[in-house]
């Protein structure tokens, strides 16, 4: 469901439209105006709810700014627990929590597919996750901690920010700010984990970054902006591995909602 | 409502009989037998949920063997999250994540009261929470992590825990084993909060830990076993300040319990 016309939003749903075809699933896109009320939404998702041809909902952050601080949430606590294929139903953060979530968060269960794929240690490893968020942070912290890591949280009022990172060997960075991790934040040989992508225009802050002549450069020339995570480059020279960004995280977050749906569906099918 | 007759619930359930008394409650002792099944213990909370004269809700655990390894979890889940005081409701655990919660889990919520009432700072400060259990240990990390710590992790695979726990400002302790905090797990200074209950019979055990003509000593000859929590007593000479046991958390839990149960009953006659 996607409500009003945010131009980020429509690019995110149309990748999800296209992930869901190109999966071999039925992709209903429920578009409603930017006018619309909080409770013409919520009457959207209960008629979704108790619908027997739909397996998963996901009504599309943000929504319009009208609706209030809290409209989200709402959506979040009205949305059936077992179609909630972003894993964002309280009942489901509350299932994660308790290690028994059939359907989880999709970027943090995203960042475990990518490691246990990689072959990278996650038992008895330190792991360091920069970034508190209800979607990233803290449900990535309590897999990391379900799969026997040692887990520190990090954030925009952590002392010595850098020092807590350095002492990771397996570091997760979502604090949603360019180029924010250096070389000073990482443990020669530490797994480095990029979830953010920020889009920056700044030449001056791209030509920091990275050298004449290298693909980014390029990329602001012809595009006018770049993306980069949260991750500045020069940490592919310290980190024993370091996911890219655009490529890394994202697509897995993407394949992580199509296995959410099958899994509601199966579940559904199956009467569970 | 107490299902079978296990000394320690006994024990437990008194003192929630006798503290809701003392505060102006009205308690109702709902007890069913041993023999009991899952579906009659479920049909005593929907009946309880329906209730207009109950507030708040108990299941005192454990829950006879007989009814196997999840039935804790399905009584969690039917409990109505608006009267479920212990806050183990996984809706309830889910509004905790996202830091909205109206129903917490007391001994975590206790701890928090503790430290505020004894003016020790948290924001900013580096929180190590050893003991990860669904009860204590992850609320806690998640109701410090939202009071702006930095908050750390650890568990029986925690390597090198002691230098981990020492780098703590603020350290709380719910692993459930007797005097497991030793000197070597503390920063001279810190603030330790003994969350553990432990009896103890062992003769050589109790002598390590307490010097001849101590009361603890004496506890041991009157009684045959002693309390003690997971901190070990040398502590108390390079902690900057430690809670007791008894006499620290616990009491904190069971106000929290009361506290709970008058706030479920607030929000159920503001029609919240």
């Amino acid at each position: 469901m996607l409500v009003g016309d945010d131009p980020a939003s429509e690019v995110y749903v149309r990748h999800k439209v296209k992930d869901g075809s190109e999966a071999g699933l039925f992709v209903d896109l429920v578009r409603r105006p930017a006018t619309s009320t909080l409770d013409e939404t919520l009457a959207v998702v209960r008629a979704l709810n108790t619908s027997p041809t739909h397996d998963g909902i996901i009504v599309q952050s943000p929504l319009p700014a009208a609706m209030g601080p809290t409209a989200e949430m709402t959506v979040f606590e009205t949305i059936d627990p077992a179609k909630d294929v972003d894993g964002f139903s309280p009942v489901n953060v509350g299932r994660l929590v308790q290690n028994r979530a059939v359907l989880r968060s999709c970027t943090p269960a995203g960042v475990i597919e990518l490691l246990e794929r990689a072959g990278v240690p996650i038992a008895g490893q330190h792991a360091v996750v920069i970034g508190r968020s209800d979607i990233v942070g803290k449900p990535m912290a309590l897999m990391l901690l379900h799969r026997n890591a040692t887990v520190t949280i990090c954030h925009s009022r952590t002392a010595n920010l850098a020092a807590v990172a350095a002492t990771a060997d397996l570091l997760v960075v979502a604090i949603g700010r360019a180029a924010f991790v250096t070389r000073a934040h990482v443990k020669p040989g530490a797994t480095v984990i990029d979830v953010g992508m920020n889009r920056v225009a700044d030449r001056a802050a791209v030509e920091s970054w990275f050298p004449d002549g290298s693909p980014k450069r390029a990329e602001l020339e012809r595009k006018g902006s770049i993306l980069i995570g949260d991750v500045h480059p020069e940490v592919a020279e310290v980190a024993g591995a370091l996911s890219p960004v655009p490529g890394g995280v994202g697509p897995l977050t993407r394949a992580m909602l199509m296995q959410n749906t099958v899994t509601a569906a199966e579940s559904r099918l199956e009467g569970r």
